[in-house]
């Protein structure tokens, strides 16, 4: 990673982290266990890639960067409440979650079934309410598009195709949908905030979900070789779960090494579709070069 | 309950039940479990109280049925994804709802749980998008209102102490509380629904608050009353399932009779609050009467 994406990472988790703060109900009398439960999935944790999408998705076309923080805080809600159900027993049974216990451990799992509910209705609100953007219409795309990206027949379907492919094997084809349905949709969402936010043309946006989605499925084969080859400690997971689960990987259809490959070429062509714009898109060229560093 | 509450009731479930089939995805490549799981729970079942009250609510203030019905149908998507996870065995581990194996039953707990998360994501998507009103200010404010209705500070914070309460005693105010949060919400914004869709004033959005607080709260003391006596097969589902559990409900606290009796009173004031409206409102007043009958 360079330095300076480095710095601008975590200055924009520093930024996105205060607004999550502010926007997580805290005197509203609500239970104690689910607050806490709440706080400690979707505070201090994670790069948080999609939140930087965000953020730099709106300097692409001068979006007010506290429009930008608030979409940021909302894609992290549905991220944070995904992991959450993620993890949960009769899905991945997951223990662990960026080396923390994961929140159905740490709370129990109703308290955890419940804070997911909780944060996906969050993001929604968050959304909705008119500090996000003066235009209700921008708004109201906002809701509809996050709804998509993150639903039945986005990331949710991912979701369920995973678990279905644990027990089926599957082509690359097939693991390309399920990883553009279960991390590319809502990666998509993020990168094409800024032009929702704008109103931007159709072929800006667009050009946006392509950059993603490519973004997307180099993420994943990056995950998956750090799955394969990557240090607990480091990774913050426990790793070869893929491999002992037998589960069907972009690496263990293409192998590791094509797998590389696969995930430079994608990077390249995500690259590509960022060539509309001039500096001010750098910090989206490094952070998709910044996933080849993780397969390395 | 009147022949003519009767008849209005199951022609609402029906004209709800046709948007709800239009809404769900069904031509987009959705995986089959899920879709199934998602027709299951949402599909054919239950008097749809909750659009009922949508529907009339609008017919207050003379909404279009088109939109009403696709905001009921928003109130049932949300209602299906609580059933749901409320079933789970991590919640109320019920194996049964309205006579039939529950979601994780019928299609395991995984996908019962994607099929809930999904849910939500369709309700607000149906708010959202632009076939629900002209005006994408007041979908933005409908948006808001259910987001904040059924999440951490409303629905699910019930669900919350409900579980929390299962290992405490309650008292009167506490269980008040909790059946406010629990399902007075839903019920609230479902009677509020045609005066947000219509911009009326906030006073007569008020009273209808005020009557659908006092309806949830009635509604649940035959829902207990029903547990300690009801005849199982009428009610779809088993019964003594409270006083098994020891858990602290209206008619444990207070008693078969004073609990009657209050139910009683809450319905009168419930009815007392749609007094400014005229024979346009009768339906909500039968609505609220035949609560009681479900007590005796």
């Amino acid at each position: 990673m360079t330095k300076t994406l480095k710095d601008q990472l975590s200055a924009s988790a520093a930024k996105v982290e205060t607004v999550i703060e502010s926007l997580l109900p805290l005197s509203q009398g609500i239970e104690a266990p689910l607050l806490e439960a709440i706080r400690y999935s979707s505070l201090g944790g994670g790069k948080r890639l999609r939140s930087f999408m965000v953020l730099q998705s709106a300097r692409l076309f001068q979006v007010e960067e506290l429009y930008a923080l608030r979409v940021a805080a909302a894609v992290e809600f549905l991220h944070s409440y995904s992991l959450i159900h993620d993890d949960l027993p009769a899905m991945d049974n997951s223990d662990t979650r960026r080396g923390k216990p994961s929140c159905h451990i740490k709370f129990g799992e109703a308290t955890a079934i419940l804070a997911g509910d909780a944060l996906q209705a969050l993001a929604f609100e968050t959304l909705a309410s008119e500090e996000t953007h003066p235009e209700s219409g921008i708004r109201c795309r906002l809701v509809n598009e996050l709804a998509s990206a993150s639903g039945g027949a986005g990331m949710v379907a991912g979701q369920m195709m995973d678990l279905v492919g644990e027990t089926n094997s599957l082509s690359f084809d097939q693991i390309t949908r399920l990883q553009n349905l279960k991390t590319g949709e809502m990666f998509a969402f993020s990168a094409r905030a800024g032009a929702i936010l704008s109103g931007a043309c159709s072929n800006e946006e667009d050009n946006l979900r392509k950059y993603a989605e490519r973004f997307g499925l180099a993420f994943q084969i990056a995950d998956d070789l750090l799955d394969l080859e990557g240090d607990p400690s480091e990774v913050g997971k426990p790793t070869g779960q893929d491999e002992n689960a037998n589960k069907a990987t972009f690496v263990s259809v293409l192998g590791a090494d094509q797998a590389r490959n696969k995930a430079e070429i994608l990077i390249e062509e995500a690259v590509i579709m960022l060539d509309n714009w001039d500096e001010e898109a750098q910090a989206l060229r490094d952070l998709a070069r910044y996933i080849l560093e993780r397969t390395n």
